[in-house]
């Protein structure tokens, strides 16, 4: 059984039958979102049912779109470790600093999440053949997904990738074509390619369900800390999915009487070399820019363009939060700092945020008690090659 | 408080005392075991009671070496998943294969269970500086949780290693030293300069309490299956302290009235280019001989000599298991196959163990309804530069 009753236009709030394949809104093509009856699932559901279930995101199956567990492609995603980072939070005098660790993933990164759902899905109504453009990570976890699946999948990536994931997502058995250019790049080639074939896009949030999963991380984040969120979350910002899906998993707690009505500050972190999200909040514009000549080695911020900029942006207001850019220097400094003090090998990504603590702190926006979550979405590992800086140690 | 009643030789029996920093056997320089009143823990914990716990290795404090929880070193160990794999196991006719994937763990690999508790109590009992030969990956978690410690750690590693271990350990601010050789020559020149500067030996099964960390994954199995443990455990042994812990978990169990007295038949699954367990199993040997010019991709099986021979050889013999060696050609076909059959980015030596059934399925040693579980010991991820068929994909 499932407790959807459809999907909604997250712009025009158009409505559309779930139980086919579809993409984004027919009147508008933006998002799609899944709607639920909340009011069932609270009588059918209470958090302290959670209690008993296995560690990992599927232990908030009535919230998520599927009809029947049997259904669930997994690798056993989720539920990742929260750290309390204590010796890194000294040295700012902060008195609760966290760190949500999406390294303990399938694949090794939090892309895991969204495409467990969307493989899922995708299967179970019916798509042969997938298709995604990424700027690493992502095309890993569809590969993977995929080839759990049965399914077969077509990956667009930039050629200066992160070996790492070039060679994660061929060994998954995935139809690799390397690109010569951006995220943007690759997605416009995939378009030209993906209707002749039939394949099923799979880009973020031109489809309902990668951001189900993402949205787990919200879910997570309640359980862990005794459903109180967090003052703050910092979160690096590419596509920006995980940072929607928290903010819907939130409204979505709320409603089934799980959390109250507070919410954190939204902090979407991003690189000087690609910040259309920072540009936009700075400028109080309710969309972004496509960010021309985007370069940093934090690959999964290399996103010109975020297709759900507008909601990222509405949770980034509405929590009064902000958007913060930070230098690749200063994510460099940021990996060395959080390895030495913390032992935590973060992403560059992960990094960007730390960074982002430290400039935010500077700047008086966080008061020293409150409670603040970092997310470090994949494992440093993956990203031997693709930190320059790490050719000389 | 602690159950632990004390320390015992493995081989000559002698007992020691806990509650100061020990290495092996005063009397036979064997390793060290600790030995619990599991009478008392009987009393005081019911297997149900785990239910409750978080998700992590710590939820068998009682069987764990630690007087007080505040002494943890954690990074979120523990309790990986434990994956059916349907469509590699069509592959020959299994009906029942799973997967223990270990490299959702901190730092990517199993190394973290053991270095998680050897930290926590060099910490707890006055050590300042510790000190490892690796193979690579029991490296980076010492690196790792040594940080997360706030201790000085010097890590001494063959020039060949893959990239991401010399990275990864580098990151967590360890001093690295690169050795030409093999881990046992690590071994050697790190011999030499700790008695001098004073550092705590953390060599596996040269302190007691890295397989008190292992054995969880023994006690996870038997939680994972409800408490009846499976057929056949496949397992990539190079120093062999997982296997040797597994085994020991599995009396500790019994004793506690949580299993049965059925046990898993062990199988130690080497590299044909350093197998010496494999070839003192052939010969009815009680030891090992040490390997001359160990040589395969698979690092983490690069171990010429293991101090726990004895123990792995035991271990294999009670439980009527074997011992096989794989080529790193069969390996690297087992990390093509599972990877496309089932979207798992196997480390080498978690291949290894899928060439492994092969080869004993085409032996007949395998009955098709058995339950088999092979164990991926590590994140593909961190071999990206280590398995020289990946330049070419």
């Amino acid at each position: 059984m499932t407790f959807v009753t459809g999907l909604e236009c997250s712009r025009c709030g158009h409505t559309a039958e779930p139980g086919r394949l579809v993409n984004t809104c027919p009147q508008c093509a933006s998002p799609l979102l899944v709607r639920y009856d909340l009011h069932e699932v609270k009588r059918h559901l209470k958090k302290t049912d959670l209690l008993d279930r296995p560690a990992d995101m599927w232990r908030y199956f009535e919230v998520l779109p599927l009809d029947e567990e049997e259904a669930i492609v997994t690798l056993g995603e989720g539920f990742t470790p929260l750290l309390r980072v204590g010796r890194l939070a000294a040295k700012l005098g902060l008195e609760q600093l966290y760190l949500k660790d999406e390294a303990l993933q399938p694949t090794g990164s939090f892309k895991a999440r969204g495409l467990s759902v969307a493989v899922s899905m995708a299967r179970t109504l019916g798509a042969r053949e997938l298709c995604i453009p990424t700027a690493g990570n992502a095309g890993g976890a569809l590969a993977a997904y995929g080839a759990r699946a049965g399914l077969r999948t077509h990956v667009f990536m930039p050629r200066d990738t992160p070996r790492a994931n070039y060679v994660e997502t061929v060994l998954a058995g995935a139809d690799v074509v390397q690109v010569d250019g951006l995220i943007s790049d690759a997605a416009r080639l995939m378009q030209q390619r993906m209707a002749e074939h039939g394949w099923f896009d799979c880009s973020t949030l031109k489809e309902p369900y990668r951001i189900e999963g993402k949205k787990t991380m919200g879910y997570e984040l309640a359980e862990q800390f005794q459903w109180v969120l967090p003052d703050v979350i910092v979160y690096p910002t590419g596509g920006g999915t995980g940072l929607i899906g928290m903010w819907k998993a939130f409204a979505e707690m709320d409603e089934l009487g799980w959390i109250d009505e507070r919410r954190p500050r939204m902090v979407s972190v991003q690189s000087s070399g690609c910040a259309p999200i920072v540009r936009a909040f700075e400028a109080g514009a309710e969309e972004s820019e496509f960010w021309e000549g985007a370069a940093t080695f934090s690959s999964g911020l290399r996103v010109p363009k975020a297709l759900g900029d507008f909601l990222i942006l509405q949770a980034l207001r509405e929590s009064r939060g902000t958007a913060v850019a930070v230098s690749d220097d200063e994510t460099y400094d940021a990996i060395r700092e959080v390895g030495e003090t913390e032992g935590i090998f973060l992403c560059p990504e992960g990094a960007a945020c730390w960074a982002a603590v430290r400039a935010l702190h500077s700047q008086g926006w966080l008061r020293p008690d409150e409670r603040i979550v970092l997310f470090n979405t994949g494992a440093g590992h993956k990203y031997v090659d693709g930190v320059p800086q790490f050719a000389n140690l």
